[in-house]
């Protein structure tokens, strides 16, 4: 039973082509995908305050810090060169070069203009341990299953343009401490994204060949989704709800 | 600043020798314990409902589940045979035996009594993701830090005993749906964690043997206490919140 209507109905199809499989991913994203977590209606719609958009960017430096660190995995996973070539730019994506900023560096520029204070930042001894927890999850996951499960794990870009382009609107909009240059890591992932996103998308329509295969493609897409959920779940709780556990950034407080 | 005075304040003594490590640590159980949650209070105090005692009997189950996983991993670090021996009866004392039950057995006596069908259970299809992501960063410490970091994560053991009796006598008085027959696994542990709690209080005193490694015991033991408290925060923020995950356990729902 269902009765959001936002939420589309489940494919009842057999996982038996390429197409299907496509269906049936984008199905997850439209009911599992972040975008439709309360924490970013709040975000997006103005509703936090300044010390709660901190808690948002200091928690998802945890994750984009680890991003580098899962991509490395998953291009040691591969013995085909085409594929880890094709994967290494998103390395280079986010670690940048001795002269070029990467996507960590971009994000450290939302927290810098955040007031946030980047040797705390980068130390993530403030960060929610359920964010810890999911982001690691992230990287053990690309370690120890499939190559072919490591790459679908990512496939959660095939939905984040529309989230950034929405994000970037609307914070830019509701936040007199929001302004243009320190969203730039948000703008440059709408080209990133769909680059990598199509990649991954062919790659396993292509190497998932058997309905079982094709499931553990979507059982991998569905972890990932869990684990942008449960970072936002976990803010929710402690910054929304009040409930900040032992430890954690506290809002208004210098950095400890 | 620490307003709350059941919290004690932190020793500001340095790590130089085993007695000072042990006040620590009992700092960090004192101030971070898991039986500081909400969530206990609510669940020891008669505040939930047979469906939200359903959903933490569930999703504790995950982790039970992966505690003999976690101790056989833990048992091999140790070249040492005598550190083995010693650790090799925490998983009979959770898988059993062939005529002897163990504690997962126990456990779900427990999600037995509360009407919770077994085979969903032991599927762990319902269990929270942060639930599941918790239970698994504990697997990964005790492969991937050093094995004096694995045993001192187990030292929550030596705050479980108080928590257990105060749980006993709190559910058998408040709810009706628990009989002591479903209870059996608590009265185990009241007798089984002081005396594993005393061994790895003895290893880690003995083994670290600098300001450092006295540090990483304390650091283990705050990782450990997050595994915890991680678990209550997700059951609070889904069942007593209301905000359930896409997937998770949804209380009065046939198992799906």
């Amino acid at each position: 039973m269902n009765a959001d209507p936002r939420i589309p109905e489940e494919p009842r199809e057999p996982l038996d082509g390429p197409e299907a499989l496509e269906r049936r991913l984008r199905w997850i994203g439209a009911t599992r995908y972040h975008s439709l977590h309360p924490f970013h209606r709040l975000l997006h719609g103005g509703k936090l305050d300044k010390g709660q958009v901190q808690a948002w960017a200091l928690n998802r430096f945890a994750y984009q810090s680890i991003i580098p660190i899962k991509d490395a995995v998953v291009v040691s996973r591969f013995r085909d060169r085409q594929t880890r070539l094709e994967w290494r730019h998103r390395i280079e994506d986010h670690d940048g070069g001795p002269e070029d900023e990467g996507g960590i560096e971009r994000w450290l520029r939302l927290t810098d203009g955040l007031g946030l204070d980047r040797a705390y930042v980068e130390s993530m001894r403030g960060i929610l341990p359920a964010t810890r927890f999911a982001v690691e999850a992230y990287v053990h996951f690309v370690r120890d299953r499939s190559p072919l499960e490591a790459i679908a794990s990512s496939l959660t870009e095939l939905f984040a343009p529309n989230l950034h382009e929405e994000r970037i609107s609307g914070m830019l909009e509701h936040y007199d401490f929001i302004n243009p240059e320190i969203m730039v890591y948000f703008r440059r992932r709408l080209t990133q994204a769909p680059r990598d996103a199509g990649f991954a998308l062919d790659y396993v329509k292509a190497h998932a060949r058997t309905p079982e295969e094709r499931a553990l493609v979507c059982e991998a897409l569905i972890f990932k989704t869990n684990v942008l959920w449960v970072q936002l779940d976990a803010l929710h709780h402690a910054y929304v709800g009040g409930m900040i556990p032992p430890g954690a950034f506290a809002p208004g407080e210098d950095a400890p």
